[in-house]
């Protein structure tokens, strides 16, 4: 039999040791836990990033896979700790939107309510360490959230809403949504309504037309791809599509 | 039986490929021991802060732990490899200081003189790979420190001292010994001495009264909590206290 | 027994979820496969560093490691997903370049051509998620290249030249290879070929004579040494050599 997995998103950056401390409570709990990390590196406190990441990402996941995510502006406010079961997987964190990306409908949401499964001491500042953490640690064990916590109604989960992408008139408007290392743009429009042979615009600069791998153009040049996501994305052959259009998250995407 | 946990704390940051390589010599030696990176963000050459970091995190991991800690700017010079017995835990490293934030009154202090427990070949610069990851291993492996060294008295290990806060005539003078992500000031204050209503001064900059929790005043405002690794803590909700106080590491705080 | 042991070597850097997808997708294919990041700190396209830092590191692994190699930047065009048969590891990646640095005459190389040995949908951007992840998984589950693709003559493969130091008339001229977080100057020019006593210079810049630590020198002064992975290193004592000499990737290096 192999042993659960738990994975993290925070927005803790990599050089602190918030992670190691949260991977030393887990080990614990579950000696036997593995621990993937999907990403430090969420902007932080934004609670919209985070659910976007993890839209993208839950699904390459193996079934019974708990992820925690912890993006906590409002730590020791009023928002409840909730579990998210969802699919095959168990989502644990604050109740503040973070799960926004996962279509809830087919979801059983817990607020943990039960203190016994938390650490002894719960801070008002880290509750990863004191809340979030200890609870996957006991998931991994088998322990069950019935004995965690009480069923929620599923509407009652506080919300944010990412922005989507609109068809008018055979324009279809969406946004960047992502920049990651190599300065890619992906958006929100998603790759499967764009037809072969679409145009782009980033801003009110032109991108071209979709084509279908990053070296279809020249080096230094822009070139739109169906992203590995299932979004359009723009990106320059080895150089960096955010600084040649300046673009940032948020920037206008229109396809013709 | 769950297999034994090593912890890494360096300042090797996460660019180099340093930390790949010495996890790979502690699997070559201990293929089923666990690793868990506690940071590898502590600045340059910092022993000061090394010790710090140790000292707030080490609790936080379960009893059989074995900590390797390396901010080694005198390698390969004169300074003793040395192991430390402390509580349920072992921790490896060089004697030039990063033990400094424990209370070693309760340790039993090794030289590491036996070179059959480190790598063939050991280099003059890189004692992570070519001793204390080793013998780490060999911990992990369950050899025993009597093989490894010989006892040395606690009272020869160097000791870099940590900044105390002092309370004056009701007056707690402090200071910042830690900035995070976040921009968060974390003081040496112990939040056990602050009673509720105190009021907090950063360099000469007013922070306001004691509070619980950082959403306890309205976006961008500053906050004084009691943190969660028992301190006194200076942030700004949503912001960065760093910069609202342009405070740094030193930086004096009062509590009166 | 010990589960298989995968190292990942890339460009992806630590901000985004990259590293954590492909980790969620080996660890659902084989979930007692060990994963250990060598680093995620390449340049981003440098696929000569890759080859560099592959060179430097592959030999700290155990027996039966599987590396798995991802500096793409040509990803989804001609090149062909190969494996390396090489000592008793084997290496996982793009026929670019990346695999140079290895002496290839006593290898074996595979392309891979079984898409059954994939994920069931490949995009044309994300190959190591798509390709070298589950590729490698199922090596650590003890399938066998043969099943995967067909062998290949090994000087068909993509070279890329590693900068080599010459020796004429009793001077050693080699450059810069690589400079890590402390701004080390490491070199291409082999430690055991400098005698003791040689002297080095840096571009224009006197660096001294050869010595064995870091600590010969004063804090701040500049230091030679045979460096902990058999080529010579500039440092500065606490400092930084690469601002001290004002050196990069490339700057000449002179022993006499």
């Amino acid at each position: 039999m192999s042993s659960a997995l738990i994975t993290l998103t925070t927005d803790f950056g990599h050089n602190d040791y918030y992670v190691g401390v949260v991977k030393g409570v887990i080990a614990g709990i579950a000696p036997n836990a593995r621990v993937i990390d999907v990403t430090h590196g969420i902007k932080q406190f934004s609670i919209i990033s985070a659910a976007w990441v993890l839209a993208q990402t839950h699904q390459f996941f193996p079934p019974g896979t708990i992820h925690v995510v912890v993006i906590d502006p409002g730590v020791g406010g009023a928002q409840r700790p909730i579990a998210v079961e969802y699919h095959d997987a168990i989502f644990v964190g604050p109740d503040n939107g973070v799960f926004s990306g996962l279509s809830l409908d087919s979801a059983t949401v817990w607020e943990l309510t039960e203190p016994g499964f938390w650490r002894d001491t719960v801070s008002s500042t880290f509750h990863a360490r004191d809340v979030y953490g200890p609870v996957a640690a006991h998931l991994a064990n088998g322990e069950r959230l019935e004995k965690m916590g009480r069923k929620v109604e599923t509407d009652t989960l506080k919300q944010c809403s990412l922005p989507a992408s609109r068809k008018t008139d055979g324009v279809t408007a969406g946004s960047v949504v992502y920049i990651d290392r190599y300065g890619n743009l992906i958006t929100n429009i998603p790759s499967g309504d764009v037809p072969d042979g679409a145009h782009c615009i980033v801003g009110s600069v032109e991108a071209g037309f979709l084509s279908t791998t990053y070296s279809s153009v020249a080096p230094g040049n822009p070139v739109v791809i169906r992203g590995s996501h299932g979004y359009i994305e723009i990106s320059v052959n080895q150089g960096e599509a955010s600084e040649f259009f300046r673009a940032d998250v948020g920037t206008g995407v229109f396809i013709t």
